[in-house]
């Protein structure tokens, strides 16, 4: 059940971190070396009569488990990420459509449940920290770190400092990519996830072939072999993309902008065709620089463990005589 | 020649103001009650041969002028504001289509010039921070102020901070409105500013009805009073404005967006439409209050003023025993 233990994180307080997804929760426990252990992927509990409470009721099990498997370790403090609208700074759930809950006091229901205090994080912008002080962005003060999978979402950092403006900022996925086209599941219409999202690109090859894919590989790989409706498509998905960081790079004119998520793992076949459409499309702006994501799919633990060993740093300076 | 002068700054340092255009220049005294002695505007002089020294030149004769009328006033500090791509913090006029300079030494060359510390400056960026310390952006941490006029720029303050990336954010006229739109001055194509500026409302009004305007006011008359030629150039208008503010709300989720610049006199006639446009483009997305700017004109000027002003404090700390 354990994966390696490995140390990205380095010595620090040990802590546990929950990065809880739509489909899956992953958890781990991190030692004072920075080892992730017992690393795991569980079936998320969804309840739409207690969505908060059936999530945050599954965090002591997680943690009686982990904890019994390495009875060395003793975290000091909990990380703990979640997708939709997340307030960091109050702690609350304000939305999650897997999920359902409104304005969810979370993080003092984590606190409750664990006993121990809680960092309250968002999985696209735990995410995007771990690359910006792990990972691909790391050298870069204004970047962007988004994220390409079944949807889309991105974590924006500022002048070195995460931007989340009560945590609806970064929702590039749901930022207007065409007016005249489909209806997006947020309610609003030609969002750039309905076009360019893995998901989307999967689901608009079957849409228009009849053809059933598992993902968008399958298409990138019937592009790439001539089939037309494919090319199509995955055509249609790096122009609304480049037209999308071309955007970006107007409005906040970022050094750089990380690309994660399933889309990316496409590697050269995505970066190399965006790169010019993205080149194409800018004259005196900051042209950024494209670069994939390195932390790969534990990107989001890795930044709820981050938060949760900053929550510990600051827990201890305040415990200090 | 003055206009009457008002006090809209406060009491703080004395300081001499120049807010350069691509046409004219707007210069004052302002006295340590705030007031503004002097606002005149004079053509800005444009020599391809000397962009930046021309201007610069241009200084000493305006100051003497303003000194030699109020001889009680001594400024400590300068402010100057320019177009184009402005680095303040190196204080770099990194570019400018106007007056063809790269990369000029333009702060250096000021205070050389003057005698005294100079706060250089962008133009939109000094009048949103206006705007933001006086103005209609007074209560926002997080808003954004977009200049419409001949074309269209915009000043970006998050977490109550401006953001300028080096002088190429807010470049909100220059972000793609229309992949297939026309050509851009700026090298692009279907820049935001090339449907929605008031510069390109009259344009594209003369360039589809042949008949010659002064400017987009006359278009919006023609509009109201049923010209349908008229009437599809402003809904192009507002469509790209809608489509550009709903993308804002979903990146930024600013809780404001200041519009100010001559379309913004429209009044109503622009702030309904666009209101109800953006509405029907978001779903969960932060609504931003749309408010029009209140300084008008001379934000530019007060904006440059209140960073002389700063300066100075800062020099007026430095030099305290």
């Amino acid at each position: 059940m354990d994966a390696p233990a490995v140390s990205v994180l380095g010595p620090g307080a040990a802590v546990l971190a929950f990065d809880v997804g739509g489909t899956d929760t992953k958890s781990a426990l991190i030692d004072g070396d920075g080892r992730l252990l017992g690393l795991r992927r569980t079936p998320t509990p969804i309840d739409a009569a207690d969505p908060a409470g059936s999530v945050v009721g599954s965090l002591p099990v997680l943690a009686a488990a982990l904890l019994a498997e390495h009875p060395g370790v003793e975290p000091s403090a909990v990380g703990l990420s979640v997708p939709g609208l997340v307030d960091e700074e109050t702690g609350t759930g304000v939305f999650a459509s897997n999920f359902g809950w409104r304005d969810a006091p979370i993080r003092a229901l984590a606190e409750t449940a664990l006993g121990l205090p809680v960092a309250f994080g968002h999985d696209v912008r735990a995410a995007g920290d771990a690359e910006h002080r792990l990972g691909a962005a790391r050298e870069f003060g204004d970047v962007i770190v988004l994220a390409i999978g079944t949807g889309i979402a991105g974590a924006i950092i500022l002048d070195g400092h995460p931007y989340s403006s009560g945590g609806y900022a970064g929702e590039i996925g749901h930022a207007l990519a065409d007016p005249h086209g489909d209806p997006c599941t947020c309610g609003a219409v030609g969002c750039l996830e309905t076009i360019a999202s893995a998901g989307a690109i999967a689901r608009r090859y079957t849409a228009a072939s009849g053809i059933e894919v598992r993902g968008a590989r399958e298409v990138l790989a019937a592009a790439a072999g001539g089939d037309p409706v494919a090319a199509s498509v995955w055509n249609d998905a790096l122009d609304a993309l480049a037209d999308a960081l071309a955007r970006l790079a107007a409005i906040l004119a970022p050094e750089a902008i990380v690309i994660g998520g399933g889309l990316s793992q496409a590697g050269d076949a995505l970066f190399a065709p965006l790169r010019e459409r993205l080149d194409a499309r800018l004259s005196f702006h900051r042209r950024p620089r494209l670069v994939q994501a390195r932390l790969g799919d534990d990107a989001g633990l890795l930044g709820t463990a981050l938060a949760a060993r900053d929550l510990a740093g600051r827990r201890g300076q305040e415990d200090a005589p």
